[in-house]
């Protein structure tokens, strides 16, 4: 049985509240729920954290060299300047994709830019939570 | 039933035979042939076209108008440079989702901006031919 | 009788069609009609074509050179990257005046900039179906 | 009977004697008096001004606000410059349209941007005193 | 009894009229009379002026040198070129503290910075009518 | 009674200790303590916290939401990176206003540009400790 | 024997037309004429073409892969943008010289980047037609 | 007998008051009266003015043009952005030379761009008051 | 007895595991086991600690203030972004020496800049873990 | 007799030692060896000269203007900085043609610009020590 | 008796030969001498040198430390790129004037850029030969 | 025995002389003889050159291949901006360490960037003469 991890970072506790027009009603909650049973359809074991805080994201990162086949990242405005979390993802040898539900390239320039699309395997963008559903098939069919 | 377009844009008619380190032994011919299947098993009708000329593609995009629900597109080269291409996403009604086989991040820097991807769905990167599968899945199941 | 030529490029076809808000409901077609009759009352002859392709856009270019008193010319998006229509442009002795429909310089910054402006007699922006009459007007009282 | 306002910004006093070469042989008497004449055909009355004084045309566009149906506005070196006129022409509701009797893109780089073209209504560049005529059709036709 | 001077640069004079949206309804005069009240409350002499001329503001500035304990400036367009204005303030030993209605970092990205911030007091940005008080309390208080 | 949190971010708890050329001598207790008493004067409960941790601070902007009328915040040297920040604001309905004690504008250029100055309601930047009691008078005025 | 493709891009064809003060008074007739003869003396077997047309450029391009040992290659103004064209060249074997008339660095700053020369073998830059036969020897020489 | 105009631009009024460290001690007055005196040992009328005004230092240049042989010109301020001002010098036929009398390379950085020594005769800085008579005998010697 | 603080950044947790062809095969343990002996023989007390948290860090530095007399210090991906940090070592009076392993001038771009580099005592790039020899050396001889 | 001067610049006397994957083996003895008989082939004197000063290739070039009927130059890295040896290519008569053995533009981003290309007759880039031979030709032919 | 010390940097021993319409007609030599005598007039003893090579200009500047009260400079090219010259100039307490003959401001934009000005007393520019006087007056008047 | 040699730059014959405030009070020869000092403790045979010529220090570098372990390199200002010299140190298989005394980070930004960096073995910056004695460390201990 695969085992796949899913981080999403800072503010993505807010998803349902936090500028619906941008990110959907759905809540975080009901995001990990349903990724949780798409999972367990294809036989995968997925675990779900969120955190606001970049050095936890970075230690759980480490931690999941080992432990997991691939990972889901939504990095949200880390996207824009954690270098450490990109040093992180280089680190390990665990494939991670990196998810954002809304499309960037639609919003303020600063938001167009990665700084770790470069050491992900890709990228899934504007998609909406859909794009979770379609990162966790990439990750497990091959 | 569903009609999806798939645009691969130039150069990608040499799939298979150009820089197989970077865009892997498939020909186009296989990809569409495999993405074809996987369509009909969805109950997609899916047509295929590639070409090397901004105008044809431009022209193509205009007739898809009324007659498709989706379309995927590889813009391959153009994706950096024909805001041409761009307007005529932005004209028609029809989402778009631009595909990127491989992890353009990861390559030289004028490929890491899409004058496109502002029009688009979003964007799938750097999955290979996986990206397509992604796509068509996106576009047909909500 | 003075002969001027009517050059649309690419995704005017569209017009009347494509983002009213900006380009207003008139189509081409009807654009085409009315200037004719306009320039069949100042004794000209007016000649109009359109195209999503830029090197028959360059074709034409050529072709115009011993042909024509004046073109009026609607680059579309080819206005900011096509260098090649530009070198046209300048190999001919006929005067282009460039139209643009809308006010380009209230829209996204990377219309802002054409790369034509510098071989043209001169420009017409952001006066609507307007402008073109006025680009007539200048073609044919000097 | 419509009521248009002329305005010509700085050294624009000096036409006829400034760059001929640039500027055309024309003096800033025979311009207002020609154009003058032009509106009287139209039942347009026209009044003239010309300052070397920002403040001064600054007072000039508030003024207008309630007494002039559109204004035909040549900033002369303030295009580049005073966002403080780009304000006051936003914040009138009279219809501005700019005028440069020289082609600015075939001169120095800094004459290639506007700061006030995105408030205007549109603008007509480089077709020499036949543009502030043109000008006048565009505000008094439709 | 403390003086002080409240200067509004260009444009200022409409509030009330120009983009109410941006700026509240109230007017100068009402700003300005609310502005009396409130600082004789605190024993304060106030002197208000407004300009749309750079030079006027110049020479105030000059003159205000020995004759005020602070001055409250909100520059309008100035802010963002005007050097010259710059300078004054650098040239006199009164306190200056820049006000800003609307929070200009919301705005177009030319109304980011300001030419004048290095050599003022301090800034206070975006918080309307209310800003020139706080100003007020500002430069009495210490 | 209306509730207030008055945020500081990472090095302030070095006030009075830290560059007092730029800072003043205060401490951050003394600030924090006078500051209630002058809230407490306008019948305002003020609430206190500050931290090194980027994270720290997005949990309590997020905590804030239904809790507080306003919030203060010096953002420190998160100003000038913190998107995560930046996005935590925007996702609350609680206006913010940023408070700088020092003019950033007269010291290194990196600090000129604040990532979350348009998301917040205002600006007081510059006038010391003074700042933050301005802060409160803004937030609790109106 | 030996085939060597000449590929002439955009413009080209007005050869001895267009700015004869930078291109010269041959005509692209004589270039390919003597080109031809040179070739024959060296036991080389030439073909040419010319296009204003991208799409047909790569078309060419995909086609020489096994029916060339060499390919002379003035993009013209696609030189500067056509990134399409230069993916192209990187797609096949076959060595690429790209050869410009006039010396590019004299003339405006967008004509110094060519978006192609790290995927040719070399240019040769500003020797007017020789630049064509020193190509030809480069390319049979080795 | 020679006739030389000296003009002094915005917050040189206050010469000798105004940050001495950079600008000495002499006043305005001192610096003309001076200069008046070796310009009549030279047999040169020296006429002077200043003004914070750009519009009125643009109509003193305009009506400069018949009347002086030269123009010695410290533009203040408006060095780095009066592009009116420098409009007006390249439309008289008198030669100017810029002085500055502090080293402005040694400056803030937006103080090291003349927008108008392009079209000034040549330009003398950083040599304090003497500079002003250097640029005199420039002008008379030759 | 001289008391020296070593500082490691984010992911140097995982040195010997993390890129080993940059960074070499020691672990973090086995360098600082090493340090310390070598500190040891200078008659230098040499604590140790590593975090991939940035506010940990800060917390960190604070906390040396009057502890220690030098830290060393490898901010890792810190670095090129935290000016929090930056503002922790220029509030204290300790000097710190950064240190890099790699030679981060043959990486990425981004690692060319640091944001610390100005308010450090020095730096040492590219040594290995010599470098934090050197740094202690440094740090303990003077 | 045509005379032609070669000049290699700073560090080509290393060639055949110094990164044979990019430059060759050939040393520059033998280079300069073998380009004499093809001159003399061609009935042309060819002088050699090497150096790392850039002062003695200036003085060379000066000494040249009315020695040799062409020079060709592989200024080595003075192409990217030397703007002094830029203006002796501009003070003399002679054509130059700017010889480079690698393809710069494969290479980092700095050795794509050459400051001297702007005042030479021509460049011949990557074309390896065929290069020169080509410049002998193109020299000699004419 | 004042000693002066003349430097001309590279080229500019061609005086009167190299591009005269920028330069003049006058040779290093005659200048040379005129300047000697109007020195003798002023009781300065004037030594003078020439060199294209920069180490000797740097070595030069050391040995004047001592020995000269002032050195008027034309570093000619250098002016744009010796960062090692203006370590030089800095490096000494003797004042030196910077002299560009031509107005460097009318020419390519890389020559508008100094990187010694800042540490030199002053510039003279564009006026021609005058300027060498004129910085001779400047350095022996005062 | 090691063989190591020492060179330094343009300008540090002035050590001792040359702003001491950043330099320290060492001069040239007391830094030689102590590091030679400390050399021969290490049995290391230090060999010491400065020059203020580019060339010079070139041909140093291609000497020192077969004959040095390694070269300490304080390159001053050369550091900003030759070329040359990197590729010299590309060009040769002995490892450099590049030296800077002062912390080139708190001065100005041009003296930021080192054009050598990439191709030496490291760097230490900012501690003194020390860095000297530690870059001896370095390469002799390993």
């Amino acid at each position: 049985m695969k085992k796949i991890l899913l981080i999403n970072g800072p503010n993505l506790n807010l998803l349902g509240q936090r500028e619906p027009g941008i990110y959907g009603s759905d809540t975080l909650e009901s995001l990990e729920h349903n990724l949780k049973q798409i999972a367990e359809q294809r036989n995968v074991a997925l675990t779900c954290m969120q955190s606001n805080h970049e050095g936890v994201i970075i230690d759980q990162i480490h931690l999941a060299n080992r432990k997991y086949e691939g990972i889901i990242f939504n990095p949200g405005a880390f996207t824009h300047y954690s270098i450490a979390i990109r040093d992180a993802i280089a680190a390990i040898d665990v494939p991670v994709i990196e998810v954002h539900i809304s499309n960037v390239h639609k919003r303020e320039s600063f938001r167009h830019h990665s700084v770790m699309a470069a050491v992900t395997k890709g990228q899934i963008v504007g998609l909406g939570m859909k794009g979770y559903e379609l990162a966790l098939f990439a990750l497990t069919d091959e």
